[in-house]
């Protein structure tokens, strides 16, 4: 549960109010999973890539990506919905990243998120080919936003999504980490391995947002610096839950990824240290977000839930 | 070996003037094959996937797309190169859905262009994210084009590649055709596989060339024509040869689909009733390139190329 709280940063100007990150999250998540349902509907498509496309997208999850492509919007005054189809986009790449790590040459996962995995259910060729389609599927939708936005805006977008995806982010990252399992990894691999595995993403998220609201290039940086804290404290924090969560509220086995011979935070630098670490990097995160005189107090309160989450 | 010809249609104000399709083929194979290798080094990403996605490139191959945009630009009297990137990104995502494709869980090919297939050099879960990294990465190369073209431009021809890869093209066709192994499937079924599977990336292939080029409407729907039926034309030589080539040719075993129990033209329809329905083709897709008044000599001789091809 997140306690209920008011935004010391709120702009006067800010037409758009929310008591709480609850009621922000509620009225974003509910957009953008009507969104991601409307989008495979209206696919012309064979009807099982269409359900295992879907399937994987109503698994729930925290939509903590497209929530802060709406929470950065929402900190430059703007208005959070014109950017529903990037953060369904998002959400499209994130899924298609799951439903490939999760196949049997990969992690092998039979449950993600308490629900048997795509290819469980649709066996393994259609949960690639679910995969291969959201990933494309994002960039036609980016292509959908002539109303809103100009064309050099929209490239831009494609720009940033394309590379936090592609072989220099998250398809690196992946690469990356299967390249040192079983291996020992020193603090600054281990880095390496979640900027880009979920980092780059995180990052492309928060960018996005403040692209499509004009921010200028010292705001962008200072979003970089923020996401890339907050990123890595999103994983520390996950391997804090993986030997310490609750099973039924994580949706996996406590302790699967040492049993899988990953490296980890709480394995390098001791549970101590881990929790340390990521007041650090929540810390930093926060800082840069007080330097910036913008509307950023969704943005902390995200922050926060990352910082203390049990899922 | 393609014989030597002069273009009837050639405009006298063309500045780019090939004595034979096999000039042109090999100016811009060239080119083409320069940018895939430097695409790839440019890449700041683990060497293990610059390597696999490297491998398939330079597996070889008519580069039948990046060809068919080259020519239409030079049907419309434009300069090839200002293509090269999305000639590039065409042939990337080409190469991904053959390496997906070629998976295990897929067709299961150990041989692909006469040499061991992705999976099988670098395991499965490398070969999935070297397709999940030429997808994306083709991407992100439209996104360089903004010194050649403008913003909407460019948005335009990520939206035709994006439609023509993902569940409505060719991600679609891939489901189909695997929803179809072990039926016997009707004309019109088989048509729907093909022009999804294959056709809409050529077809996509010649509406960039198009589109870079500033066709107008009429231009783009003749364009698209031709190209379905050059489409569905390539298929049926590929069922042909797949029964008559020459195994050292086609790099596959002869008889490797009806092996693995495809439906193809030649059982539809018998080998001279698909003889027949691919010089139908042919000759539907030569008559409306004769009346775009465009300089399409090297398109009609890639046309050639497709019906009377050995390998």
């Amino acid at each position: 549960m997140v306690k209920k709280r008011f935004f010391p940063y709120r702009r006067r100007n800010n037409p758009l109010q929310y008591s709480s990150l609850n009621d922000f999250t509620k009225t974003y998540k509910k957009l953008l999973e009507e969104q991601l349902k409307q989008s495979i509907d209206q696919l012309s498509a064979p009807s099982i890539i269409k359900d295992a496309m879907a399937y994987s997208l109503s698994a729930g999850g925290k939509r903590i990506r497209p929530l802060l492509l709406f929470a950065t919007m929402h900190a430059f005054g703007e208005d959070p919905k014109k950017g529903i189809l990037p953060a369904t986009a998002l959400e499209m790449i994130h899924t298609y990243s799951l439903i490939h790590d999760d196949l049997p040459s990969m992690d092998d996962d039979d449950l993600r998120r308490g629900i048997p995995t795509n290819h469980k259910v649709y066996g393994e060729a259609i949960a690639i080919l679910a995969g291969d389609g959201l990933l494309t599927y994002s960039f036609q939708l980016l292509t959908k936003m002539q109303k809103e936005f100009n064309g050099e805006t929209i490239v831009k977008a494609i720009e940033i999504l394309s590379q936090a995806a592609g072989p220099e982010g998250m398809v690196g990252g992946q690469v990356a980490d299967m390249e040192g399992e079983e291996k020992k990894l020193s603090q600054e691999e281990l880095e390496y391995i979640h900027i880009h595995k979920t980092g780059k993403l995180l990052i492309a998220s928060v960018l996005l947002g403040a692209v499509l609201s004009k921010g200028n290039q010292k705001q962008l940086q200072q979003l970089t610096n923020f996401a890339q804290h907050l990123g890595l404290a999103f994983q520390i924090r996950d391997d804090i839950l993986d030997l310490e969560g609750d099973e039924e509220l994580i949706g996996k086995r406590v302790g699967s990824d040492s049993y899988n011979h990953k490296s980890t935070y709480p394995a390098l630098l001791t549970m101590d240290g881990a929790k340390k670490e990521l007041d650090t990097h929540i810390n930093k995160a926060k800082a840069i977000l007080s330097e910036l005189s913008l509307d950023t107090g969704i943005l902390e309160a995200i922050t926060d839930l990352v910082a203390n989450r049990v899922s």
